[in-house]
């Protein structure tokens, strides 16, 4: 198991529906120290790649993706959920279904901040079904950039969007591929990624 | 003029409504470095406190609030604007206004993550009707949390909320408070801080 894995198996409780709580390290309250060793090793796992800009989509992917930004060295840009008035008109639009949230939503970025020819690489908390995901490289190919990797934190490696995002040929690395988890037992089973 | 107010200056755009854009650099696209002078900032400002938790509130206070969690050694806890199907429900409610998006929102915290006696630093990026700030205060004292600080980086100096909050006795922080800006001129006024 990797220090990711140790942590989820520690920390991470797993519910009905099949729904895994992360709360208390990831996407509530947030451990500063994990979130640097995340990001390194996003660094190691994109190694050689040539990176301009990390994007990412609100909220909980933020505090991720900004200490990947800050490993390469690149601003952070961030996919809003919907439409605020502090947004200008001209923007990139992708329509996002939310596993969690069982809602839909407009996914928005700004044409000031993603250009052709950028070198992109998207970061985010969670895969699932992969509909997020599908929005950001959509938003990213919209402007005509190149989409050099999809670092995820957790897969849950039983829902389709991981196989999806790499049958389309895309880098994808997730930190922690769970195959499996049971809210009876509280198990979780992890993809083996040593044999990759 | 500190290094915020000169970005401020360089990059804002004031537009009609006291409507300040900074999007380039704070709350769409974020700069990594800017964000890491920010943390430092607010390490110096509210140096000797000790601190045990940083609370911010989802989306943009993220990315500045875990680079101070980071400077102080201590975990981040983010509140989160809507009930999730992923929070418990032993949670901090709070009842907020958005200002921007002109709309309520309920903010919750789960009681997991804020525990009495806690020493909390408030961080986030916008202060301007204070709605946001009062929720973030309500659910810490709630807690049984001690308030030790509040940490704004731009604070709309000609809408209520600063004053507020400074009148209840808080040790509130703005790293930049704007006393008037002028959508047609571009102007933008600074409250001078150093006679402080």
């Amino acid at each position: 198991m990797n220090f990711l894995e140790e942590r989820i198996v520690k920390e991470g409780i797993v519910k009905s529906g099949n729904v895994l709580k992360v709360d208390s390290f990831l996407n509530h309250q947030m451990d500063v120290i994990l979130m640097e060793e995340i990001a390194r090793e996003f660094k190691r796992r994109f190694a050689g790649k040539i990176i301009s800009k990390v994007l990412t989509i609100e909220a909980s992917g933020i505090g991720i993706a900004i200490f990947v930004a800050r490993e390469f060295g690149v601003p952070l840009v961030f996919a809003k959920k919907s439409k605020s008035i502090n947004i200008d008109g001209d923007m990139f639009v992708a329509e996002v279904e939310s596993f969690t949230h069982k809602n839909k939503n407009q996914v928005i970025v700004s044409k000031k901040f993603l250009h052709e020819g950028e070198h992109v690489l998207i970061i985010d908390d969670f895969l699932a079904n992969g509909c997020a995901l599908q929005g950001l490289i959509s938003i990213a190919e919209s402007a005509g950039a190149i989409v050099e990797g999809c670092g995820i934190v957790i897969e849950k490696g039983f829902q389709i969007g991981g196989r999806v995002i790499r049958n389309l040929g895309y880098h994808l690395e997730s930190l922690a591929i769970i195959d499996a988890m049971d809210s009876e037992s509280g198990t979780i089973t992890f993809r083996d990624q040593e044999e990759k």
